[in-house]
C-alpha cells in the first residue's frame, strides 16, 4: 500500500516560496522570492505534513491577486500532495497520504478543513492525486455530471480539451456514449486528443474559421460545450449549440485580465433563441463530495479507462515557472513539482 | 357564459393589415398597409374565426423581419382573441373563443394547432386572453415557475417590472414568498409596480446610478433575475447576484437590432464566480401546458390576487401604432386592439 509513497528527505528548515509583492495580471518569478522558516509543530487537532508534490493551478492567478487569500510575504497558497508526519488530529495518522491547501514549501501544518483529500492507501502514483484524481479530474467529474451528464446521441464540445479538466471531462463524456469534440491550441494537442483521451474529433482553434469548422463538425449543433476558456471561442461555441443545449462554465482561461472588465459580443440573444441552460461550477463548493470522486475517477483509471498526461519537475524553485507555463501554454498535462528529496 | 364576449359585426369583406415591405429593425407605419380580401371558408377539419381582439406583441418584430413567417403581402403574422363563427373541426365549436395565430386581420380560417387556447367558457374579459391569460401571463407563469420557483428569503429582480409578463412575474414571485425588486423606465411605472403589483420596491433604471442602487436595495445579492432587457441592465443585475443564483433569459427588449452583433461586457467570469445560472426560455416550447397555465392565472384572477394593465384600442388601423409603442415604452399594459364593430 506504500508502493506509491516515493522516498523522501526530512529537511531541518522548512523551505518556502512566499509571495514578494502582489502580482498584476499573471504571477512571474518576479512576484515570488525563496525563504527558510522554522520547520513548524502542530498543535492539538492539527497535523503536519512533508509536501512531496507541489501543485501549480490556474486558479492560483486569482489566489495571487487577493490579499485575503495570499498575503504578501506569506507561502503562495497552493495545493500539494503530501505524507503525514506527524498527527494530533484523531482522523489523521501518520503515514498517510494527505491532499489540501499545504502550500508552496516543504511542510505544512494543517488540520483536516485543509484537505481536499485524505488517501490512507493510494491506488496509484502520487502525483496523480494532485491531478486526475485532484483537483482537475474531481471538477471535470462533478461538472460534467452535475450540470450536463453526457448521453448517447448528444453532441459534447470541450475547450482546453487536451488538459486535465478537460481530456477528463472528453474521456467522461465518450464513456457516456457522447459525440465528443474537442477545441485545443496546438496540431500535437489535436493528435493528443483523439489518439489519447478518446475524442472522435479534435480542432485547433488557432487556424482556420472556428465558426466554419464548428458547423461542419456538428451541423446539427452542440447539446452541451464544457468551456474552460471564455472569451472568443465561448462566443463562437455559444452559436454553434444546439436549442436546449448546456454551457458549462469552468474556466475563463483565455482572458489573462478582468480588471478593467473586458467586452466581446453579446450572447444574451443567442442563450434565449437557442434557450440554452449556462451554469457556472466553482469546484470549492463541493469539498465534501471529492472522495466518492476520486473513488469512481480512480476506478476508471486502475481499470485503464481513464488515461492522463503529467509533467513532474523537481525542485522547488521550479514551481514559479511551472505556474506561468500555465498561462502560457507550454505545460504538457498537469504539472506537479516533487520536492521531496531536495 | 356569454357574458364577456362584446357585440360584433359580420364584415362581408375580410380587411387585412399586410406586410407592405420587410422591415429594418422595428416594424413602422410605411413597413404595412391595409387591403380587402374575400371572407375565408373553412375546409374539413378547419374552422373559421372572427377576430375580436388584435394583439401587438414584442415578439412580432422578429416574426416581421422573418420571412419564412411573414412572407410580404401577407397578414402580419399576430395573435387575436376570436369566436368561432363556423367549425368543420371535431373539437372546436361555433361560438366558442379561441386564442391563437390568426393574423392582423378580420377573419382566420385556422385549425387546431394555429392556437395557443381554446376557451369554452370564458371567466374573463376577453382581452385578458391575449394578455395576462395569453402569451404574456403564461410566458410569465412557466419561465419563473419551471427555472427559479420563488420562496421565501429569496430575493427576485424583475426588469420590464411594469409590463404585462413582468408584472405578473413579480405578483407570482411575491405570492410565492420571495422579496420582489423591480426595474422599470420610468417615475409612473414605478408606482403602479409598487402600489399595484406587488413588487416591495421598484427602480427607474433611467436614473441615477443602477449599480449602486441594487446593491443598496440587496447587499447579499438577487438569487433570482428575471430579465426581458438585455443589454447594459442584465450587465448591472448580474453583478448584483448572489452566488447560486439563477437568471431568466424571456426577452431582449433593450436592444433594438442583433445585426450586427453587439457587444457588451463580458459575463463569463461573473457567471462562474457567482456560480449562477442562467437560462433562456421560449414560450412557444411550451404550447401545450398553455391551458393548464392558464386555469391557474384565471383562478388567482378571479380571487382579485393578480392584477394587469390593458389598453384596448380600436379599429384595425391602429394596430400598427399599438405594436410601434411596444418598442418607444408609450404603452401603458398590455395593448389589444378591438375590432369586432368596425
Amino acid at each position: 500500500m506504500t508502493d506509491f509513497i516515493p522516498a523522501f528527505t526530512s529537511p531541518a528548515v522548512n523551505r518556502q516560496i512566499v509571495l514578494a509583492r502582489r502580482p498584476s495580471g499573471t504571477p512571474g518569478q518576479d512576484d515570488f522570492r525563496q525563504q527558510d522558516a522554522p520547520v513548524p509543530t502542530p498543535g492539538e487537532g492539527a497535523f503536519l505534513v512533508r509536501n512531496l508534490y507541489l501543485s501549480a493551478d490556474p486558479v492560483q492567478r486569482g489566489w495571487a491577486s487577493n490579499p485575503a487569500l495570499t498575503p504578501v510575504d506569506a507561502p503562495m497558497r497552493a495545493l500539494a500532495v503530501g505524507v503525514v508526519v506527524e498527527s494530533r488530529a484523531p482522523s489523521i495518522k501518520a503515514g498517510e497520504v494527505v491532499y489540501g491547501f499545504f502550500g508552496w514549501q516543504d511542510y505544512a501544518v494543517a488540520t483536516p478543513a485543509d484537505l481536499l483529500s485524505h488517501i490512507p492507501v493510494p491506488r496509484a502514483p502520487l502525483p496523480a492525486y494532485g491531478g486526475v484524481l485532484g483537483m482537475p479530474g474531481v471538477t471535470a467529474w462533478l461538472a460534467l455530471n452535475d450540470i450536463a451528464p453526457p448521453s448517447a446521441g448528444q453532441a459534447v464540445l470541450v475547450s482546453t480539451a487536451a488538459g486535465t479538466v478537460g481530456s477528463v471531462v472528453g474521456q467522461i463524456a465518450r464513456k457516456g456514449g457522447a459525440h465528443v469534440v474537442g477545441l485545443t491550441g496546438s496540431d500535437d494537442k489535436i493528435i493528443r486528443c483523439t489518439e489519447r483521451f478518446g475524442y472522435h474529433e479534435a480542432y485547433n482553434y488557432k487556424t482556420g474559421d472556428l465558426a466554419q469548422t464548428l458547423a461542419t463538425a456538428r451541423p446539427e449543433g452542440f447539446n452541451t460545450y464544457f468551456d474552460n476558456t471564455g472569451g472568443w471561442i465561448l462566443d463562437t461555441a455559444i452559436r454553434a449549440m444546439a436549442r436546449y443545449g448546456r454551457v458549462v462554465q469552468c474556466g475563463t482561461a483565455a482572458t489573462p485580465s478582468w480588471n478593467p472588465p473586458p467586452t466581446g459580443l453579446r450572447n444574451e440573444r443567442e442563450l434565449l433563441m437557442r434557450v440554452l441552460t449556462w451554469t457556472g461550477f466553482v469546484i470549492f463548493d463541493h469539498v465534501a463530495r471529492f472522495g466518492e470522486a476520486i473513488d469512481r475517477l480512480t476506478d476508471m483509471l486502475v481499470a485503464g479507462e481513464l488515461l492522463y498526461d503529467e509533467t513532474i519537475e523537481t525542485g522547488l524553485p521550479s514551481v514559479v515557472g511551472a505556474l506561468e507555463a500555465l498561462f502560457t501554454g507550454a505545460n504538457s498535462g498537469k504539472t506537479m513539482v516533487y520536492i521531496g528529496e531536495d
